[in-house]
């Protein structure tokens, strides 16, 4: 399906960065889900870039509710939400040299030189704007139900985050903040790193730690639509993402199996809880209660101002590039809201498959 | 699509271990590929559970080409490959204590009490037997064309393997192998841990490493469906694989941004090659014509003999469970199988996606 | 999807003629339907050549429910239901000589020499068998919920029926006749030209028309999943079919508005009732609440004993074919069957994009 | 999917009639493909509403290339075209009285009163606008492969239109006119009826006649991609839409298999040609290289002057309604956009499943 994903729920992608706008189609969304602007404006602040840690190309993101919403509520047709485009320098850019880690060349050839290369062209994190605005509206729904997500960044240039603790607390806490790291002293470092790297003309990584509290049970399928099929091909598309891991993920491969099976126990009032989370929350492919946990690897920024050995596939000569145009020295944090958005819509996707659209209306939740 | 997958190929999985039988609809595949019945013989035979490593489980694996096979050739309809159930013990499995790590508590909520729960059902790793199947056939079809796909246990029990070296060699010395290990110091010492998790009525995991040869650049998909989302999506739905990583993975994240681009060079008659590989042959989603590189993570069998904390979910009691039944101290080496299946799947619908379904019949490969 | 339809629950279909079974894959039921394997074998029946107005292939049907029931019940995982072909008379068919109105030859340029062509290979009616079995689980699925299917030979040969009276009484009058005709006499009059057209060594045709009763309204969508766009690609995969039209049909391009408007009027109860169904039950492609009514096209069987001009792809000659093998005179009311299935099929899918899987277990249907 | 159809080629669409935009986004095109944006536009002056014969809504249709086409070419990413909406009268439609034959009742049962219906909403003929656009685009890239579609009014308020003669000069003769008759006595017949049921305060339906040339034989699927299928599944999309014939159609249930079967034969340089096209190019699924031939019913308008019989879904009363807001006597000349874009849209989608996407800008075609 290419640039459309999803089972009941389906999101389509479009746009260029430096074309006239991108967009976004939401179909399969439960009519009278309230739509509120001011979230969507909150999403997209939290992805745009900022401050001395990002690029300074300015993002307005104004953005159009273009269709499937009236009067504050979805109306239950496709939604679509279009963001303009501003601010972009067409001839910061040209064709030729491939600048190493990006899809220059493989778009290229893909495409057979039609390619819009200006920024990235449709390669763009540009377009996580748009899926950041498509995953405020779906944040709120599942708000409703009792549902949260949250990522944090649980290491930046190998610098530690502490790892989740309450996870209400946290979850509300990384909310509202562009920069989402729960230890302070942690975030400091890891802003400072990203600083070290751009003076030195250069880029970070780092690793997300993403969570998800109030999935009921049973959601979810064996074999090709697992929750971890759905969740990784979402997120696999972001690009950047170079590694997904559930539960303790690698980890895992080293311990024994009496260390890793995640033993459950019903408590006094009957719901089941387990004693750890090995698995992150999915066993057979299935929701088991438990918060569902992954962790994914973001790749330091490929754009960086140091020269670098590379080809230009017009004249076909090896020859060496130096950055030009705006860049990122880290979009670990801002990679954060696509990773939320993609998980905001699997788990979107998943309720919808498995009960319907009308249960998101619904008072007691099912 | 739940149980099946794929764009212009789909693979469809239905049957469970100890139902009458399992069985494989593969669609879309090109009419006139060679089905080679030895071949898909082999390919069961790796996976077959042998030798004191493995279940004792006797698998007889006869498998029946039930469509879309005619005169030794593939005829365009859809190919199904039948595998009726034998020696399928019932007795030794009943219902209401969860195993903790397997399905049994997430089917029983998803499926309502409906569920078949002997031997793990239709999540039985016996569904892998016919994914084994039609990765033999995709396996030679793809080789005809000069794309290899050879997977080794990079890590088992925390023993390493050596990297890949030479990948045809590798791939070719693996493809024998029902224990597919590289170093034979290494593979000695990974028998010797399973032997002793057996002995202690415990098991354990291990990670995979897979590389795809001869694929050329340009397949894929920005977003959706870019590779990696592809492979992420089938490799997930393998049961027990709990992580995937491509290129340097989770390691990208701790290199900057110089350390992590992969340059391209052109070579004198002028084909492109990178100077490293951490972007695992992926750009943007897009192959670039380096071999596609990736690790999974199996986690530890999650049947063991030890005693286990668990809840019963017919009687809403907690209870101890001990291992009872036939199983595995360790799956990684019967995975891999299944890991190249999947792998051999997506390697076979993205060149069909790009070329057509004739490409696979053409002399010169394009 | 080629071989594989439907959203929330899919069906694929696989096998030929001459192959060793043919077989279905219905996936997404709901667990804890029962599996009446009596209906199956009724199903099959209908759809069974008998008697003088049929082919002499005898066809035993022994099914075999493959995957999915367990103790009498669906368990929610793909049901696969296989036929294993029996008296295949391979001899009487050769290849060559294309069957005027068959797919001879459009299979031969499709699957480029690599069809198989005994007995129609995978365009053989053959397959509707399998498909019958599936409409028959699906069939009690909806009768329990109130809704029903129920299909009559509205003309054959030109010799029309009458029009369908009290729905329910005439839905349970065609359940268990092999021959459906409302009217006797017109019954007798159409078997009569069956009769007459096997002796002259011809075929016939006619139109089925189809009542689905008990639909809730709100299903469908507007556009792509138009009730009339599923039922149609539904329909239209069946062999020999080649008209759909809906209520008043072709005959509505003729009307004036205001006859063609069906007007809504509430009952005292509070319930809506339309004083016509020009529509069809469907109005913007969204169920009403009326019967969903349809008619299709069935062609005569291409088949026939006359010498009949055709091509000879092999040879590349020009030549005369003559009728050989085993034939029906007539397939209407064999195709009735297929006509059935696929329509139970898409509307246990609408119902279940709509409501979700655990619809069809509530006791109040919603 | 909803609101997205095809396979290899997608088309999604989305808006409301008095939102912002309307719109629609075709993913899978092959990069290079030349845009014109002067054919959108005589494609969209098409679909126009001109003259005494048409609503007197203006719409002005200017339409943006909003992502996927850069420097007069696809990219070969999304190609979104948006259609901002003007002059949308909001206060001429109210809630609560359906109106009959619309969608006003069942789109507010499905959408549970969250529904836009203002002139429709996403149920609008006005969303055409988009699918006209698309068409264009499509129809230019089939024009240059020799594959070409036209549409004539084959009947109109009882009044019948000659049948195609060379089809090539009518496809031609078809292209420019915005009331697409053959006959010109024929037509003004047409006009005058169109022109008496406005006066009267009623509306007229016909039937349409597609016919599409130059498609190679060997596209399309048994079963359920049958080319019968995807064009019916995509036809009955459009609004007002009640019937799909193919070939001979419903007319030849009447005809004896000796008549109805189409008999090939070699010409002397070795093409194959039929003596008859009563199976509408397509035998068991796939084109077999004649002319692919349908017809399709189309209903008179359901907007009407005349009061009429409905219910108030608001109040739960009955009432009777009196035609406001501006209609058409007739879209059956509008609509033949539609259906010409649904079919040049099939077309491409089943060229690109065989060949892939790089066939369209091969010379050769193939």
């Amino acid at each position: 399906m290419k640039n459309t994903f999803g089972s009941a729920l389906t999101l389509t992608l479009f746009g260029e960065s430096h074309g006239p706008m991108t967009g976004v189609v939401l179909d399969g969304l439960c009519p009278g889900l309230p739509v509120d602007e001011d979230a969507i404006r909150h999403e997209l602040d939290l992805r745009r870039p900022a401050g001395a840690i990002s690029t300074s190309r300015r993002e307005t993101d104004e953005f159009v509710l273009a269709s499937g919403v009236w009067g504050g509520h979805t109306t239950g047709t496709p939604l679509t939400i279009v963001i303009p485009n501003a601010d972009t320098k067409s001839g910061d850019y040209t064709c030729g040299p491939a600048r190493p880690g990006h899809a220059d060349l493989t778009a290229h050839i893909k495409y057979e030189g039609f390619e819009d290369y200006r920024g990235g062209g449709h390669f763009s994190g540009r377009l996580t704007a748009p899926l950041a605005a498509a995953g405020a509206i779906l944040r709120c729904a599942l708000m409703s139900k009792g549902i949260r997500v949250g990522t944090h960044i649980a290491r930046l240039a190998g610098i530690p985050d502490r790892p989740f603790g309450d996870l209400e607390e946290d979850i509300a806490a990384l909310a509202d903040s562009s920069f989402p790291v729960l230890d302070p002293v942690a975030a400091e470092a890891m802003r400072s790193a990203i600083e070290a790297a751009r003076a030195d003309g250069d880029s970070v990584g780092g690793v997300l730690e993403t969570v998800v509290t109030g999935l009921p049970a049973g959601l979810g399928e064996p074999w090709f639509d697992s929750v971890e099929s759905e969740l990784a091909h979402a997120l696999f598309s972001i690009p950047a993402l170079k590694g997904v891991e559930f539960g303790a993920g690698f980890a895992i491969s080293d311990m024994l199996g009496s260390e890793a099976n995640d033993s459950p126990a019903y408590a006094p009032d009957g719901t089941v809880s387990f004693a750890s989370n090995n698995n992150g929350g999915v066993n057979g492919g299935i929701t088991n209660g438990a918060p569902v946990l992954f962790r994914t690897a973001i790749k330091p920024t490929p754009t960086i101002a140091k020269p670098q050995n590379t080809v230009n596939f017009l004249t076909g000569e090896n020859t060496v590039i130096e950055g030009r145009g705006r860049h990122d020295p880290a979009v670990v944090h801002r990679a954060r809201v696509a990773v939320d958005a993609m998980t905001l819509f699997v788990a979107a996707d998943l309720l919808t498959v498995r009960y319907g659209c009308g249960w998101f209306r619904k008072e007691d939740g099912k």
